[in-house]
């Protein structure tokens, strides 16, 4: 994909953003002003996945700091510090979302910034170091994707197949994917034939809507199933390889959209290898399972209504639909974990994280 | 449920049946008066399930019988025989549609017919024996149901939630349901509480459509989640037992809605009893798992079209929807099947079935 899912506009001073919603049938572009815009659009998902609501909410602190320009520094800060709340309520999950937000803030404590006695100075100075590392973290994005994706290409071989869930892509990064960045790297780098499936990804239908739109605009052989069927393929032959995106890697589990623990466990019936593919600023090492607690969403329109696709209810009146939004896949039932580092088995994994950090 | 999904119209020798494909808003009747249009009913799901198609498939003969009425005896036989073929046509996977058919031809051979020597007198006694042979069928249906609901409600809890996939309900058999009958014993007749979860059940969304419309209709709590929402529901401790109908049982897999196979894996691995209901027509043990070949089916329908109710594609034009209607669930992942005859351990099973026939 040329096309990143959001960019900074400088001549506006605005986020430029793909509407994912609109897509599969429609590729429209949001203009984002304010952080409250940006709060509502990761909400209600016109942009999503792990690294990509990462980035926006660094903007989305831009745009904060932006909107504070006329307050005195006292309340300028305050609406900072409001503006990574807001943020951070939008997607409880997402570790990437946590992570962004921490780094905007810690700009506040820059000692650069202290030692300015000017406050208007001072609010622009905050103002142009948080939009540099907004910018930053843009484009760090991008390298990493690449270098997992690199990293990542070794484990295919021509000709494999591999199942994806969800879309952790282009579209759920800045650009390049994490799960499908080591099919890029292979296909666009290597000159690897890959064929992919992507699982539909009920509730919201990510794979169906997103995995298969982008790979079909790069030119990638995708076909979708519904996720039921990923056990059955397994079992005819039809699947090489499973790599999935990861929204929190913890010490024992990797969270990840609903559905992917089930993948793995048929993965692992088959003998089949199980990839994670994600950036290190989706590792939360020092938590475990318990510790998270999972996002649960409005059933009746992501199930019953199925995301507003179906003319009617597929259920019947006053029946409740139960939508959570991510589930966890024990560590046990992971091969590897690709990160913009290499490709770690879990225990690899642990000792080369927790030692470092 | 006290309506039955199908019936046999005696004054105007027509069935009439649930059109099960308008539910769950709308509860229409068809009414079936040839073969042909019974074998169109059961081509496109007007009736589905493995024991409801069977008993459809046997009124479709009786159908072929009437509807042969002028013909000579040997265009008489012909027609049958084609009527046969037309029927187990229509759903490959389904045994007891064969069983159904070739219980219905076998009346061919009755003796007493043979000895008739007025051949419209024969014409008029194997329509009768072919209607009463049907009508038996239904009534056994019914019995067997319940003898299967009152066996496998033993193994149900007060307090259970019970999760099921498809539609193993009365709308799948003439009454009563399989895989449903445990649970609507243990509430009706045992007075037990018990919770359903329905998987909707892609691509077809028997489990949203039609298993939460029959229990609701029955009072019993249901709620509806995303196939792949089973794995997390399980691992938070909020399953209890799975059971679920079969379409074919073989030596060494059980042949149900795609899906199944997933499911049985995930209860597995959380050491959750994971239950197959069937009547005895859906054994086939003499047969194995890699016997039996797959039907698919319309994906461009039934995945990307979400089967009609999405107004526009989920998938961007031009890519492929895989589309199998059935898995394979190897015997190991089963804890037992439950029959009119009792509950078996996979053992148990060949032992009984495979000594007796």
């Amino acid at each position: 994909m040329v096309m990143p899912s959001l960019e900074w506009e400088n001549s506006s001073q605005t986020v430029k953003m793909i509407d994912q919603t609109k897509l599969p049938h429609k590729l429209e572009f949001l203009t984002i002003s304010t952080v409250s815009e940006m709060a509502q659009a990761i909400k209600t998902m016109n942009i999503r996945g792990a690294p990509a609501i990462g980035v926006a909410a660094a903007f989305g602190m831009v745009l904060a700091a932006k909107e504070g320009h006329n307050f005195n520094l006292d309340k300028f800060t305050d609406s900072l510090k409001q503006a990574a709340e807001l943020l951070r309520a939008t997607r409880p999950t997402a570790v990437n979302l946590f992570w962004a937000v921490d780094r905007m803030l810690s700009i506040l404590s820059n000692p650069t910034i202290s030692s300015n006695e000017n406050n208007s100075l001072k609010k622009e100075e905050i103002y142009q170091l948080m939009l540099h590392e907004a910018q930053e973290m843009w484009q760090e994005d991008i390298k990493r994707n690449r270098a997992i994706g690199k990293h990542g290409a070794i484990l295919l071989k021509d000709n494999d197949t591999v199942l994806t869930h969800c879309n952790a892509g282009s579209l759920a990064t800045v650009k390049y994917g994490t799960a499908l960045a080591p099919i890029r790297w292979a296909v666009q780098e290597e000159k690897k034939t890959i064929q992919v499936i992507a699982d539909e990804t009920r509730p919201r239908l990510q794979g169906a809507r997103l995995t298969a739109w982008e790979l079909q605009y790069d030119q990638i052989p995708v076909k979708v199933q519904s996720d039921n069927t990923a056990g059955l393929m397994m079992r005819l032959g039809k699947i090489d390889k499973v790599i999935v995106g990861a929204d929190r890697i913890v010490k024992d589990a990797v969270f990840n959209k609903i559905g992917t623990f089930m993948l793995a466990l048929a993965a692992q019936y088959h003998s089949i290898p199980f990839y994670v593919a994600a950036p290190t600023s989706t590792l939360a090492l020092e938590q475990r399972e318990k510790d998270v607690e999972i996002e649960q969403r409005d059933g009746q329109f992501e199930v019953a209504q199925v995301m507003g696709f179906a003319q009617e209810s597929i259920t019947p009146k006053g029946v409740h639909c139960i939508d959570y939004a991510f589930d966890a896949t024990p560590m046990e039932l992971v091969t590897a974990v690709i990160t913009e580092d290499g490709v770690f088995s879990p225990e690899e994994l642990i000792q080369y994280y927790l030692k470092d950090s």
